[in-house]
């Protein structure tokens, strides 16, 4: 479930505020945390609150159980004392593991590799301009399977794994072959439109491959107070279809 | 001037926590704000230290001098609706301009392109690591190369501009052949080697085309308690260093 919770959409009787936005995702991961595989709050929502919204995500850290891990969604990447500042924060600040951005290459990737932290690496994202570069042809092969092969060649130091955006099925098999059984982290199922059966076919059925993550079409499944329990079966909805689409799919 | 304050690098007797980076930053800020062109404080520093270091950039905001623009060293990248709360926090809490990096492709980019603000789009990166994805050639250009072309076209709809790292000074040149006169961020001055004199011969050495950034080589000049005098030092060598390769060279 991504946490990606904006203050204006809020429900009318939570406050549009840092201390709303804890008491929504507060009442989001008490309605659902035992049919959830990890949360994914996306930092961006968040650092737009100034230092309230960093206490709001603390705060959510603590909230969440300790045996589902928290993937903070912050798209990271820069150079190696820099990426060591980020991974401070991504880490002892908040989370278990993260998402980067692989246009500097390995060293700005590494810091983020800690014992018992995983890093998920930016291969091919969901949105419309993802093809301005990500799709760019070197010796027969886009970029996007390139960060592919080279992030798998990066995993025997640590954990790794991709995002790979729910919206481009086709090119979802392809990266599954080149990256072996890393994990594959699927955003872009419900309000961007995402195929749940396809993504299983082509990312994998078996327990690890494919952690697909929902947001808006949870968190918001009611724009009125009984959000919680909206959520709770939105949610419930999806993992329903993910086991039917592992159980039946090829 | 890099405001990328490290706790962990101030003098003895300022306090190790966010208080102390404000406190280090103001005396900075006060011995060099006459001489410098802009700040810029990367993000990570400030978020390693959680909500109280996000005040403390709030707080430099306030301490630099109105007419002395803020890049907020932020390299973020994310889907339109993200991108748009990430903005929110880098203009509306902080910045002038802010850097941003291209593997997400164009809808990542335009939601920072506002009024009166300035996009600097990573290009080719100061690291080792950057020839892992920025030098793959796709029809006879390297992406590097690709991202500046493409940056160049987007400079119709806002203020656009690239970082380059100064140690690559034989790739700068084509990047200024097919960027046009978009202003170059150059950091890797100073403590990553760049070479001043071969940086403003490819850049550009008119008013508005090269803004050299140094961080450490200026901000930590002396360990001990003349810091800053010893960065106003630093920093005025820096910039006559620059002033003279605009005079003498080619």
């Amino acid at each position: 479930v991504g946490l990606d919770t904006d203050p204006s959409q809020l429900p009318e009787s939570i406050c549009r505020s840092a201390a709303g936005v804890t008491a929504f995702n507060s009442a989001i991961i008490r309605a659902t945390s035992d049919i959830v595989c990890a949360y994914k709050p996306n930092a961006a929502f968040y650092e737009a609150m100034g230092s309230s919204g960093i206490d709001s995500l603390s705060r959510i850290r603590a909230m969440i159980p300790g045996d589902i891990p928290l993937i903070l969604d912050v798209k990271r990447g820069d150079i190696g004392n820099t990426a060591d500042r980020y991974a401070a924060f991504a880490y002892d600040v908040i989370g278990d593991a993260v998402t980067v951005n692989p246009y500097m290459g390995f060293d700005a990737v590494k810091p983020f590799m800690r014992p018992g932290k995983g890093v998920f690496i930016l291969c091919l994202t969901s949105n419309h301009s993802s093809s301005d570069f990500q799709m760019l042809e070197s010796d027969g092969e886009p970029l996007f399977l390139r960060v592919a092969r080279a992030a798998a060649s990066w995993a025997g130091e640590g954990e790794i794994g991709l995002v790979v955006g729910a919206t481009k099925p086709e090119h979802m098999k392809r990266i599954r072959e080149v990256a072996g059984n890393v994990p594959i982290l699927v955003p872009g199922v419900g309000a961007q439109g995402g195929d749940v059966e396809a993504v299983i076919a082509n990312c994998g059925k078996n327990p690890g491959e494919t952690v697909i993550n929902s947001s808006r079409s949870i968190i918001y499944a009611s724009p009125g107070e009984d959000f919680a329990s909206a959520a709770r079966s939105a949610c419930l909805s999806l993992r329903d279809e993910i086991n039917r689409a592992r159980r039946d799919g090829k």
